[in-house]
């Protein structure tokens, strides 16, 4: 009963408040004179970016406050609305041009437990919200997430400093003398923020860090460390390029990308989903346009001959290059989803089915044996099996096969490169015997390695 | 801080407490005149299942009271010590011919914690532990399983029978005038049973019935209903054969079993299992010897022509039999591991491959086009992809897929029957082309049904 009370408390989704009331004019020359919040970046408005992160990590409710050209945004929440099936909901600040924090004060009827607070100019990684929900300690304090790495701020003179001591922060304010830390614009709050802000408001000061002060005095909110973590506050056309940067460059997964992957086809990829993300594909239509790639692909070595097998050779690392778009215009774009990488999976592997079809009869146009044939159903069943094996291992063991060389040379990327390479020399049908070969060796060297450390005495 | 004690203090190991300590006079002429402890039924010793299944619970350390013969356990628990894993004691009950709760006694010596209780002479289904496990409250007290099915108690007389008012027990005892339900021989305890069972002791009833009859005045035992979960206690052989009757019966899995593995290979499977258990092979030979017959099959296969066909169909359907085994002979003797699940998964899938593999060639061997290898690779696939589009939804949605018909259809058991049949007919490559089509069928249908069901408005 109470494991399932402490589970409720805190696992209950927050709503999340989003500044979206300034003007951003130094940012006017460079988005083509929308209002900041409808600057575009990879395909995203900030506002969307800002909303489309909260429901990353489960806010099912935005509060978004507007203040100058809030017309402009009303039928862009609406739609906005619909498409993230979220509660999104517009609060006027008549009075924008005073500080931020009579921005967060208009929200304040509103809310009655804590929530996150965020600004709708700031680029980040989710992952920062999530960790500000799992820093969540139920003693009631409100939580500002800070960036330690003082010199690798982009801009500086305009960021918020702060002063931390542990958990603990000490003073925070734009001209304070000694900083070990910038405020990185996310928070957890609690409502006693609102009456900080009054407070401060009494005392002249409109802003959001002077509400902020009032809590560091009362000991109310502690500094969260961001770590490693991406985030950047958007005023300048050179922020936004920045942002750019660093979002593509969030598009490698070191922990899964094969040698190929990595060095080959993550740089052309990104360079195609950065211009993938301005049209309206979505990363289904791209897996389903890397399988026809494929298929292309399979028919063209069907041909035989060196013209068709470069040809197929092309199409299937055309092919490996898009299948990396569909997971990347996914995440830099909100719109991954379960059945996305089910459906790339499945298909990626009738891909294989199919090439390995297409490169088997291109040969047996040459030499009729049934060999041919049994070397294919060798190398297919080879192929799929690999990730077979460790998809089942997963399930088995609850984690994933530790990572090794043998593992990263039985990868797609890999695979599908040798057969690439190997059909501009002419020898497809050898690259695929070959690699069909060493992938049965590498799927019975890993269930050889994992049977010989589950007897050792110690694992038993 | 406080869910990470609140786990802590939930999933800690406990230890167990077996009682082996009677002599088992009733049992002898059935048993081939063994200690009680030592009589095997279906490839263990009584001492073994209980154990074991202390085991399968996450028990570490098990506390055996002989009494009896008990220079004869000595070494089978220094064996059983060796091969399970854990830490078994054994505690000498010199007055083991005074009740049994003296034995419980004995080991009091060992225990300042809550602790599993249980008879060596019953036989169970683990998840009852499992239960108590769960069901413990933190609150102090000790629970009894209890039997609400009064009526199917295999030996009423001699059985434990208790009077409960939802988890309150009003009355335990063998011969009391009113009951509804009966004391399945379970317990999870606390220390102060131990308090109990002197008192009892002087007040001249020695057996654990009576200790636990004090807890029940003082109110600090509750019952857990077992539901419809199996156990028996052995006292006679017809309750040794009773016993391995349901346990057999248990092997079934309603929820994942094809049509043809409930109807035709499970009970084949069964009867094999019962005698495989008497055997010393473990489940990961088994699934060996049911890949090699399938090979065997899939070379039969290639010979072509009808006695050809008639062996393969044979062979494989013998092999579909033989799958069942391991997995029956792991849960019947407690040594499912992960590693042999994962296992018996993949070369599952390998032996499909060759099968298809071998029907093509025989095909061949009659008209030798390329067509019957196209066909093989799409059949191929096909039943490598069914598992694997399985597995994969699994994996990202973190529930099985919905069991539906065409799920059914397309397990392994159904499609080696099938081409078993054909096999018959001598018509196995035409079955193939049928599974095969059928099965790609089935998986389109899948992804189709999975991509439908998320486009619904209510589930974004």
């Amino acid at each position: 009963m109470k494991l399932a009370r402490l589970r409720r408390e805190f696992h209950e989704p927050l709503p999340a408040v989003i500044l979206a009331a300034g003007l951003g004019h130094r940012l006017r020359p460079g988005n083509g004179g929308v209002a900041k919040p409808l600057t575009p970046l990879l395909g995203l408005t900030l506002l969307e970016r800002a909303i489309l992160s909260c429901r990353e990590v489960g806010v099912e409710t935005c509060y978004v406050v507007t203040g100058c050209e809030k017309e402009k945004m009303i039928p862009h929440l609406k739609e906005l609305e619909w498409q993230a099936g979220m509660t999104i909901r517009m609060i006027e600040n008549p009075e924008w041009e005073r500080g931020n924090g009579i921005s967060v004060l208009t929200a304040a009827p509103y809310l009655n437990g804590p929530f996150l607070l965020l600004m709708c100019d700031h680029v980040f990684d989710p992952e920062i919200l999530r960790c500000l929900l799992a820093a969540r300690n139920g003693m009631g304090g409100s939580l500002l997430a800070v960036d330690r790495r003082t010199d690798a701020v982009f801009d500086l003179q305009d960021a918020t400093k702060v002063q931390v001591d542990g958990g603990r922060i000490i003073t925070i304010g734009k001209k304070i003398a000694s900083y070990n830390a910038i405020d990185a614009g996310l928070f957890l709050c609690q409502p006693h923020l609102f009456e900080a802000l009054r407070k401060s408001r009494r005392e002249g000061d409109d802003s959001l860090t002077g509400g902020i002060r009032q809590l560091v005095a009362t000991g109310e909110i502690e500094a969260m460390d961001i770590g490693d973590r991406f985030w950047i506050d958007i005023d300048t056309g050179e922020d936004l390029s920045q942002a750019k940067v660093r979002l593509l460059a969030g598009l490698s997964k070191p922990d899964e990308d094969g040698f190929i992957a990595r060095s080959v086809n993550r740089p052309l990829s990104r360079w195609l989903s950065e211009r993938l993300a301005r049209t309206s594909l979505t990363p289904n239509a791209i897996t389903l346009g890397s399988f026809l790639i494929c298929l292309s692909g399979a028919v063209a070595f069907g041909g035989g001959g060196y013209l068709w097998n470069l040809l197929g050779g092309l199409l299937i690392q055309v092919a490996s290059v898009v299948d990396g778009c569909d997971g990347e215009l996914a995440r830099l774009k909100f719109l991954g989803s379960r059945f996305g990488g089910w459906l790339d999976t499945v298909l990626d592997r009738y891909a294989d089915v199919a090439i390995v079809a297409g490169i088997c009869y291109g040969q047996w146009l040459a030499t009729p044996t049934p060999g041919v044939w049994f070397g294919g159903l060798a190398a297919a069943s080879g192929f799929v099996l690999a990730s077979y094996m460790k998809k089942e291992y997963t399930l088995r063991y609850g984690h994933k096969l530790p990572g090794s060389v043998v593992e990263r040379l039985l990868k797609r990327d890999m695979r599908l490169f040798v057969l690439f390479a190997a059909a501009l020399l002419n020898r497809p049908f050898e690259a695929l015997m070959l690699t069909g070969l060493l992938t049965h060796l590498g799927i019975g060297w890993t269930l050889l390695g994992v049977y010989r450390g589950e007897r050792r005495p110690q694992n038993r």
